[in-house]
């Protein structure tokens, strides 16, 4: 595997070499001149140069690199690496003086970081270190640090000697090509995270859980994030690539995320995925049926960059996941229950009811998801004052208005929760994505708003993410918000205001009466009872005209189907707690169903001894049946096993057009067929790992399924 | 003029009103029929609408829209106006309920700013106020007084007279649409500007004049902005509409420049104006060749938004500067002498020397323009702490890369100068466009780079605008960065570094020798001496190897052509001052200049005795001869004038595809023509103003002459 081309035999004493200037061809010519005049002379000469990437040898110790199904050596900044180079003859430090040459992109430039020598003596020494390590004989190991703002991506290694007519080059070798990450283990480097269990669940971890669902009734997906599978790495980079990003850009996390964050979606610069909330999925996978995101990643490189059909917000989240955890960026999931949006830094969000109390469905915007996900990222943000770094919130999802671009982020959590929103990216839109308040107007007679009822509590909810290193849930509604009520809840929004959060001011009377719906577990297809348990606190009798209306409505809150409408007359005496039963039929809302499955009930009524409004809102989750999926034959590499997937259809008509999805990290690349499916596959890597199955159809989405096993070496 | 439509005489008791709801059709057909109903009730009924626009009504008084040519009403946000509205018998104000209501856009929301009812009495108002000035016999004069932060746009006014059975509203008039713009004189207006002068300068001056050429030899064009010419505040407007920017956004001065911003440049999103600094304008006008703003915008906007070719940096700026003025707020054109650029909150511009001190062109980028153009606005920026309101720097030319996007701003001027550069938007870019290094390297035959020279005053050496009701200059350098060497300016490099600013720490001894280049005066066609002068401040004989380079550049800094190189060998006694002539030939430069004929000379060179570098650049600008405008008639609005155009061609060949172009605001619209020109027009409006004109063909540009004149009542 010599880097040199011999044009004599190995006996011969003379060489003629190939010299490549990887600048321009003039220059090259230039050398070779000077090369044939001065051939006579004996220069140092490379015969061999190895970058040490088997599995056992040093370059993947230490790095966490090892997992990455690649050819080619994988490294993470500031932590030295080893390459072995093998001379014509014995190394002469004194006399030879040569330099590992590292160049990235079409034109290298040592002083924006795309072309860097490193030397091997102590007195020279640039921006990223040398050092030999050993010779022996012909043979010099040589360790290499690398500079911790340099460029992630993919270098290219040249051996250059220098002589006093210029630098003798070796030829360009693909097979000695380096990629170079981010290394969150590194105290050095921006994206150090100094908690060895979050590294390994928010950089190493293959395998995720996305919450989602109701705050009060969360469901969750399994997904395979995948970072470490063959040419998922070169699609990373890919992304950067499409989106015209400077190399010179690409050592800074604070860019790369916030590039990613509009590269993710398609929106404005053909991002990776095209979002859709239509119902309508015919020309590509539903949101509902992917269950990793490698086959996506490899589709949009595999194309050169053809936005892949279609996602919703957790597939960007996922995606996005994937792409900060391939880097090396710590990256997790969040969800965020009922997440404003569409709201531009304005904290209020706009219930409008008639006159009467009833909801006036015309004049009410959607401006809540039942959850939202995002990523956060973990990183210093030497672009902000001190305190701000940590997690760092980044969204790929193109949601409706942000400031005329679709990205967001990355914007710190610890800013948001502080309510120091005038910082870098997009925190005011952060803040009231989690801060927001229902506001519930009547509208009078002459077109005029007037504030019935605020509610401060029902936005933002609860943010969840995946446990570190198990499966349970964390609930980090605390790195976002201060204890409800508390009074740094109150100066931190006092705070936001100040930079322009438009809040509502209006003092209203407590109402003597209350409704609540409390939460339900409801499986598809049943017939269930929604309760309004009304309380009234006051010493008098109490009459509401109440108005519930159950709509089925996607998960951003659009409403699709009004499945019951019913308007009670409920009379309280004084003090009295009254339950109100509303039935709902399975066969009212089975047709109506979209594919996430939720009822969105609102119930608003007027006191007629009062005049007051009393709201009260609920999303009933409705759950679908769940995929078995059962493995057998012997959890071995290399071995064959088989799995099984089972679903019984719940339901008294027939499914049709039935699409079923497998993956598992490590052990199965994703495939999918037609219902009942008996597959057999050889797990790849030795690990405890999961199995992931979703189907997929018209009248059923969001059925999920999956396995844990573990695989012997 | 009524706004009713009546199917019976007057002298009918009953009429039949067409009653249109602005929402829905359903609505309005609810109402008909409730109409119909009632119709034997009597209820107000309205004859008149009447906005009071005509020049000598009140509302033309304070608003400081006068000079609008406009067919509509214009006022400004917060200053109260009146309407005149005529009932069909005297208005009870105990009986009789109606409402003034403005709707903008499509869909009116009261909680989006877009339907804004207007009442008559004291206990009932909303977010605008309202009051009766005057009530005599049927006539009734409603003054309405906006909020601070209200939608700036156009809107439509209905009178809904309120009944038990719903609201009884106009037909729309379009005659009594009305412009709501901002408010510089309003306290309670964000874009508040508390001096009367700038007022005046920066929102009702139509005139301007941009500088260009070199810090030491400021060249000026006087540019008609045309703010208040017909047609341009609808298409300020349309640009608004084509970048889909939401309507509720549009109260927000913060937004409104911003995506202004985007939007002046084609780039991303089919904005106004092509960039185009390739030299060939053939399917456009060139950029040197704009005299005003005027036939630019409405060009735009009468194509429906096919980006307009093509522009320079000036061009957007004053573009720019006429959509702010238009929409009342304050802005002014600012230049940048020695503007750095594309390098993205780095702080070092390269310059990369050989092994002797020789210029390498082939690695040295263009980074820095001899000037470059953006605008300042002024606001409060509620966004942020306090501190950093007042002029904000927007640049709306597309410059190579800015975050991946073709916008900038708005930036806090006080902000840039205190370092502060950690609040949006873009304040880093900006920073680095007035306080990079210039850092010379010497290229390492082993092609590593040394730093042996850096220059922290070369860039950002000053910023111009036009002086306020004169037209003289302002040097504004100091709202930027404190004085070069002072306390201050070191804290704030030290700052901007804090955020992550990369400056060049190398301490470099100081150079014995120094060499200089003095400013020239040079027209075109001139042969000239370029001086360098050498100062030897050591008390020993000294050698230097110099290195000569003279190239014709775009203003960008981009090289164009070599016209001379000279390598003299200069020897200096002890303490010796010694002036080394270089001469540069006429012919040797005219077949070779580009538009804006700046010749850029760079000395490099190295002292022989301590191997020390030294370094000097100067922008020579070579000037063209000037348009003769001469006006004769008498002057005085609608009568016949003459303009006669001069031009002598000072060179030994003919000119060939002369174009010449000239306006002047208020007394006549654009026009072409080629060559010797004579034109007539009649004044449109008393006071002072100019008549500018351009003259441009391929082999010469940027030839502008003006003359002002009085034009009488």
């Amino acid at each position: 595997q010599s880097q040199l081309q011999s044009t004599g035999g190995e006996s011969g004493g003379v060489r003629a070499l190939h010299v490549t200037a990887p600048r321009t061809a003039t220059l090259s010519f230039y050398f070779m001149w000077k090369m044939i005049f001065f051939l006579t002379i004996k220069f140092l000469d490379i015969w061999d140069v190895d970058v040490l990437k088997r599995p056992q040898e040093i370059n993947k110790q230490g790095h966490h690199t090892h997992l990455y199904s690649s050819d080619f050596l994988i490294v993470r900044r500031t932590l030295e690496f080893q390459i072995k180079i093998t001379f014509d003859r014995p190394y002469k430090p004194a006399e030879d003086k040569f330099a590992v040459e590292f160049v990235i992109g079409p034109s290298p430039q040592y002083s924006k970081g795309t072309y860097i020598p490193v030397f091997p003596s102590e007195e020279r020494q640039s921006v990223w270190r040398g050092r030999i390590v050993e010779t022996s004989d012909n043979v010099v190991t040589m360790g290499i640090t690398t500079s911790p703002e340099c460029i992630v991506g993919k270098y290219m290694i040249y051996i250059g000697v220098v002589t006093p007519y210029g630098i003798r080059r070796t030829r360009r070798d693909p097979s000695t090509d380096i990629y170079i990450l981010f290394n969150p283990w590194s105290p050095a480097d921006p994206v150090f995270l100094d908690d060895e269990e979050e590294r390994e669940e928010c950089v190493m971890n293959e395998l995720g859980i996305i919450y989602h669902g109701a705050y009060d009734d969360v469901s969750e997906r399994a997904w395979n994030y995948g970072q470490f599978e063959f040419g998922v790495l070169d699609a990373c980079l890919f992304i950067m690539d499409k989106a015209d990003m400077p190399l010179s850009n690409r050592g800074d996390v604070i860019k790369v995320t916030r590039v990613a964050s509009a590269m993710l979606n398609s929106r404005d610069d053909d991002g990776v995925l095209v979002g859709n909330w239509s119902g309508d999925y015919t020309y590509g996978v539903p949101p509902t049926s992917w269950t990793g995101s490698v086959e996506i990643l490899l589709d949009y490189a595999g194309s050169r960059g053809t936005p892949v059909c279609y996602a919703q917000c957790w597939v960007y989240a996922a995606v996005f996941n994937t792409f900060l955890r391939c880097l090396g960026i710590p990256g997790r999931v969040v969800t965020n229950f009922f997440s404003a949006h569409d709201n531009d830094g304005n904290l209020k969000m706009d219930i409008i009811l008639d006159e009467n109390g009833k909801l006036d469905r015309n004049r009410t915007k959607d401006s809540i998801w039942n959850y939202h996900c995002w990523n956060e990222c973990f990183m210093a943000r030497s672009d902000l004052p001190p305190g701000f770094g940590g997690w760092q919130v980044v969204d790929a999802t193109p949601q409706e208005t942000s400031d005329g671009m679709f990205r967001c982020g990355p914007a710190s959590v610890a800013a948001v929760k502080h309510g120091q929103i005038c910082y870098p990216f997009d925190a005011p839109f952060v803040f009231a994505e989690v801060n927001s308040d229902v506001i519930f107007y009547r509208r009078q007679k002459d077109g005029t708003l007037e504030v019935v009822k605020v509610n401060p509590t029902h936005v933002g909810r609860m943010v969840l993410t995946k446990a570190v290193l198990h499966d349970g849930r964390r609930d980090i509604t605390d790195q976002y918000k201060f204890p409800e009520g508390s009074p740094e809840e109150r100066r931190v929004l006092e705070k936001a205001e100040e930079f322009g959060c438009q809040r509502e001011k209006a003092s209203l009377p407590q109402s003597d009466v209350e409704v609540e719906i409390p939460t339900l577990d409801v499986r598809v297809g049943d017939n269930f009872d929604v309760t309004l348990q009304f309380k009234n606190h006051s010493d008098q009798r109490r009459t509401a005209d109440v108005y519930v209306t159950g709509t089925v409505v996607y998960y951003t809150g659009v409403p699709s189907a009004e499945v019951v409408f019913k308007t009670p007359k409920v009379k309280l005496d004084p003090l009295q707690n009254k339950d109100e039963k509303v039935l709902v039929r399975g066969e009212d809302y089975m047709h109506k169903l979209v594919e996430q499955a939720n009822i969105h009930f609102i119930t608003t009524g007027k006191i007629k001894e009062t005049g007051q409004i009393i709201t009260a809102m609920k999303v009933i989750t409705i759950h679908n049946p769940k995929l078995i999926v059962k493995v057998t034959g012997s959890p071995r590499v290399s071995e064959e096993m088989y799995v099984s997937v089972e679903f019984t259809n719940p339901f008294k008509f027939n499914l049709e057009n039935v699409h079923l999805r497998m993956e598992g990290p490590g052990i199965m690349p994703f495939k999918r067929t037609s219902i009942t499916w008996t597959e057999t596959f050889s797990p790849r890597r030795a690990g405890s790992t999961k199995l992931i199955a979703s189907l997929d159809c018209a009248a059923l989405r969001q059925v999920y399924g999956e396995t844990e096993l573990t695989i012997q070496q």
